[in-house]
């Protein structure tokens, strides 16, 4: 595994970042490194990608957490936490526009300076479901209590 | 990155399994190795997990790829295309039962022994989005083309 790129966001700092209790409207960039430029074309017909990522201030995992959005103990894989054996982060961001190989984005939730690892494009037909049981975050984020 | 377990699906071969045109309806397992098993506590409440797994018939890559759902050269983060500089591969399954470190899962588009690199579960706030607008799949696989 080797980083393709930067992202850049205003969180500093684990402790601002982690905690967002929905979707983020903060805008950021991911700076792709000059030699994957070319992977970057007909990107720009998405409105929305998706973002792999190394949680690159994660210090090792334990299988049994407090996720931030709850206050009990979950099994890890049952959570978004990124002290993971894997500590590969995953975000659905909206791509704004894409100039050389900065790509502009909204809805980030990712630690400023954080080593990108992938950028897929994101399709409904794969990424999309209705009807979908959340467990836990369900039950704890009931919608009145959402932003 | 290290394997946490084996995913398990009817597709041996890379041909039969990378062109599938739309959500599959296969059935299969996600054997999570045992020391992890303490990590899927709290996930059988989620009818849908995200899978990032190891595409480990994958060697290199280009940045200019023909996908397997057009005809026409695309830059390759604006594919799903396998062959990636770090070749993470992202699906969304419906989780049927967990049984021990055994998930039967539903939807499969995986070749049978790639390597699991994480669980995480699908949160439709974080995951799901509308209104989006998929650039050249979107203009090549028109909704009466698909399945």
């Amino acid at each position: 595994m080797q980083p393709i790129g930067i992202i850049h966001s205003p969180f500093r700092k684990k402790e601002y970042t982690q905690i967002q209790p929905c979707r983020s409207h903060s805008k950021g960039q991911v700076e792709v490194f000059p030699e994957f430029v070319d992977g970057l074309q007909d990107l720009d017909g998405f409105s929305h990608i998706i973002l792999l990522y190394y949680f690159h201030c994660s210090k090792g995992y334990s299988l049994r957490v407090k996720p931030f959005l709850d206050h009990k103990l979950h099994g890890l894989f049952s959570t978004r936490y990124p002290c993971r054996p894997n500590p590969i982060g995953l975000s659905v961001v909206r791509l704004v526009s894409i100039t050389a190989n900065i790509l502009e984005i909204q809805g980030v939730d990712i630690l400023d300076g954080t080593p990108l690892l992938d950028v897929k494009p994101y399709i409904p037909e794969f990424d999309r479901v209705d009807g979908v049981r959340a467990g836990w975050f369900e039950i704890r984020n009931k919608p009145e209590q959402r932003c």
